[in-house]
């Protein structure tokens, strides 16, 4: 199944929507103030991308490009992507959607990053993800997994 | 209640203890192999503090203390404490050993930065900690809370 990755705007329509989700934070909330002080504007882009069903938001992600100085997982040395908030509202799971997700953070041929629940390692393993080493300076709470494309490898340490 | 908290070892008995605790995952693993390829001791000190009931760990956390050059929080900038996998194990949950870990942590008089599960920010507010302005390019994925000692106050952005 073919589904449609947009990029989210930033109104309070996709606010509402976003309160569906369980993930639901200091990001969204920050958003929302950003909105009502006008410090954005109604319809500014987000980094949030997401599939409707109809008029209805029931998947999104958030994707960060990292500049390639700060890059320390990499070799070579190079903007990668970061992609957290990774979510499919319950009805919809299991449908394709999350995949749909993935595939599009991958189609930009960038090194992926992600920091997932350790409940749901199994899905971004099945998805070509793998560990990487752990370092605690930079890695402290985190159990970051990567997608790395061909040409590309770990940092070694 | 007075509790002992102690700096935790790295061995085989406490990376079966941490085993009970949900938040299990890389870091413990790659504790676990450094002690398998005999990269670390038996015994070597770990970025764990733990309380113990009898010879039973029943809370833990994960202390990093930042350097002051790493401080993107702190305003003077300077060396504070991160915290993570703060876990009590649920039959010992609501007598206080959250809290006397979390208060064991103060004790260092440095401000603390933590990065809690959406769900457990009542408790970290109880306690003193606040929210930070959310910065994309800094926390991504993070919810941070921080603890402010006196004197100290969050970097202006």
């Amino acid at each position: 199944m073919d589904y449609k990755v947009e990029k989210l705007i930033v109104n309070y329509k996709t606010l509402e929507e976003f309160k569906k989700f369980k993930e639901y934070g200091l990001q969204e909330l920050s958003m929302f103030e950003d909105l009502e002080a006008n410090i954005i504007e109604n319809d500014s882009k987000s980094p949030f991308y997401g599939i409707y069903f109809g008029d209805k938001l029931v998947a999104r992600m958030s994707l960060y490009q990292v500049e390639k100085k700060f890059d320390r997982y990499f070799d070579p040395s190079q903007d990668y992507l970061e992609l957290w908030k990774l979510e499919v509202i319950p009805d919809y799971q299991n449908k394709g959607y999350g995949n749909a997700l993935v595939e599009f953070a991958k189609s930009f041929g960038l090194p992926i990053k992600t920091n997932p629940r350790v409940k749901s390692a199994g899905f971004w393993l099945k998805k070509g993800f793998s560990s990487v080493h752990y370092d605690m300076e930079r890695d402290r709470g985190e159990n970051p997994l990567v997608w790395i494309p061909e040409g590309v490898k770990e940092q070694s340490y």
